[in-house]
């Protein structure tokens, strides 16, 4: 496929292969549109368990899969890595770090990225946790944070190097902090004896009243209950002001010494510049209408995170879901269809199939719309869930393995520090990829 | 414990948690000494199936195995993720990165590194494959070096970056240059529709006169059949000149232009400075007498590919391989309790197993004492041993699972580029690693 070939069908691009843009993609396989996927990795990334990539529970290669292997079957489907720098609208074109490519019909399915709300100091000294880099950054800087534990001789930078502080009480805060605090119990107790493992603090702190805020008060309470149990910190209510490197400021004069803050207290959409007329709302969505086109536009679509779309159940938004991503891809697939062939768009109607959450071993919450329960019973609901949307065969499977070997061995077996975490060199590359 | 604490019983530091530092270690459990092992990663790492990683067959979790796992039992060993920087031998004490640790027997079992025979150019263009970051690099050059033919327009370079050549016909070689022949004809087909496929070229290029020249000959001519039939260029007696990241030039005159160059042509032992009266022979080993004591100090000895010692059996050395590293490790800590209780030490007389290497599915070729054999059964043997030695039974079960899938799919489900390579900014670090 030559960049700007004249197409005998009409070109769609989708930038992103995430949970939206994949299903969108297989929508349209065997129909008569050509469609190019750009992505800036060769994977796609099942986000939801970067937190045990980088807490030494999976393998990085369980939650990426290739993205060129979910497509080999799909003839009409070519696939480029690459960075999507610009989008030029009047010349129905992307500008990539590869070329040039021309569309008919443009998808953004970029996603969301991390949030710092424009504090530096703490994108510069925060983990973020949006990458399988980011992850693995993480897990390098757990384990070199304890290892130089062992060896300071200083109480007070002992105490910060042993200190982990989750910021952000949603889903991946409280499953992150829930898994630091199995890694502590089961694992790290028996790794550093030389060290006085039980003195390794962790702390969630949550900006609103509890934490999973979107979820039902009964989960909440119950996953804070669960974190309270494993010995996990939670301060809710609590705003986070700052974090140089060494002490983190809360509630204006409140600090916490800590070498480790793991920053998920936000996200916002992963806007590509060069769209002036499209409306940009809070959180960096980019405002559609009920079938995901962008206000502004004629040919340019946004599913999933990016996308803020206003219906009657969900007046202010969407939640940043995977299955708002995956309801709108399918339904987008079958809308471009629609609208190729003058056919009118169907509006978006999001089906919620319900949240869930686990915190530690036999310990998750689940709401589902008419039955809310926790425990051991949510906690296999849970995995059966992850497992049922981690793509490809393999990762299932070595992914169920490790689950179980983690479940009767109380082991985390990855833990090994593949490339050193340095704070200097990689952290803005970690960020920037 | 403190870094020059008195010790209550003798303190042996062991360098490197190899094959044979962990058997050493392990010979000393319980016994009434005090153990050191400082290594510069906190995992050991399986080198036979590095080229695995590379190729995208197993992850690279399978193959790294965390070193305070192997020895949570042992009360007696302390470890440490540390550089050693100097050995200072009168003062009986190891300068490292993280302070100086003082000993009363060392143990250097730090193994080999690559060897680029002081060619420069060699060492910055072409890929080592010694550690994972460097395989993971590997995997990522490849991967990376197919998506750019996929854009290249002219016709050189992208014969250039469909091109590769891996230089070195010992098992190490032999192996990549199969699996490599074996992602090209299965999976890289089906994933690159757009590209040529079956014009990527893959050549091994040998000095000696033949490929696994320690091998059986019949070992070595089978194993040249098996990658010719999977269309790989074998070149014996075959001199590599120079790299200079486009071309490879050998015989002096003649030329390939290649992108991709894996380096596997020799290693050298992995010293440490300070030893000024040991004896380095060829290869950068250091001469030891008949139980792995440095010839010219009292206390310290070498262990595995970094010892050169002769016997009558093997008077030019012992092969650097993973079983002579296991039996020296074993037998040196048993003669380190011997000679702690002024006892004699015993000599060490190598027990060879045999040899074994892989070229791809259904085809290895194992050299055994009286009893040579090749093709399917040598296949099942090498998994078999592989999985053996493999430490941990996590690692284990994935690996067999990753087999299993890989062998009735015939896929390579890991070809992720989780961090991209680039030559300028990584080679230094990885090399350094």
């Amino acid at each position: 496929m030559n960049n700007n070939q004249t197409a005998a069908f009409p070109r769609i691009i989708i930038i992103g292969g995430g949970f939206g843009g994949i299903q969108l993609a297989k929508k349209l396989n065997k129909q008569e549109v050509e469609v190019l996927m750009v992505d800036r990795h060769n994977y796609h990334t099942f986000q939801p368990l970067l937190y045990q990539v980088a807490t030494g529970g999976l393998e990085p290669d369980s939650i990426a899969f290739p993205l060129r292997k979910v497509f080999r079957s799909q003839k009409n489907l070519n696939f480029r890595v690459a960075d999507v720098l610009r989008i030029e609208p009047e010349e129905n074109k992307i500008i990539t770090d590869i070329g040039d490519y021309s569309y008919d019909y443009l998808v953004i399915a970029t996603g969301s990225e991390t949030n710092f709300f424009g504090q530096k100091e703490i994108e510069h000294f925060a983990m973020p946790m949006k990458t399988v880099p980011e992850a693995l950054n993480l897990r390098s800087l757990i384990l070199q944070n304890l290892e130089e534990a062992l060896i300071e001789e200083d109480a007070e930078r002992k105490k910060a190097l042993m200190t982990f502080v989750v910021v952000g009480g949603g889903p991946t805060g409280v499953e992150t902090a829930g898994a630091l605090a199995e890694l502590r119990n089961h694992v790290l107790i028996s790794d550093y004896p030389e060290l006085d493992i039980k003195s390794l603090r962790i702390f969630l702190i949550e900006g609103g009243s509890r934490v999973l805020e979107p979820f039902s008060e009964e989960a909440s309470a119950k996953a804070k209950q669960f974190l309270e149990d494993m010995g996990v910190v939670v301060y809710d209510k609590t705003r986070v002001n700052f974090y140089d490197g060494q002490k983190i400021t809360y509630n204006d004069t409140e600090t916490i010494d800590t070498k480790g803050v793991i920053w998920s207290a936000g996200v916002k959409g992963a806007i590509i510049p060069g769209m002036d007329k499209a409306e940009i709302v809070r959180g960096g969505r980019i405002k559609t209408n009920t079938y995901n086109r962008i206000v502004g536009y004629d040919n340019i679509f946004a599913i999933g995170d990016l996308a803020y779309m206003e219906t009657k159940d969900y007046p202010h938004g969407h939640p940043g879901v995977a299955q708002v991503a995956i309801q709108q891809g399918k339904q987008l697939g079958e809308n471009l269809l629609r609208i190729i062939n003058n056919e009118k768009a169907k509006d978006f109607d999001y089906y919620d199939k319900g949240s869930m959450a686990t915190v530690g071993r036999n310990k998750a919450v689940v709401d589902l719309k008419y039955w809310k329960f926790q425990g051991f019973f949510a906690w296999l609901t849970w995995m059966f869930v992850h497992l049922l949307f981690l793509v490809g065969f393999r990762n299932k499977a070595v992914t169920l393995m490790n689950w179980i070997i983690n479940y009767f061995s109380y082991d985390r077996g990855t833990r090994v520090i593949i490339r050193k975490f340095n704070r200097e060199l990689m952290k803005e590359e970690a960020i920037a990829k």
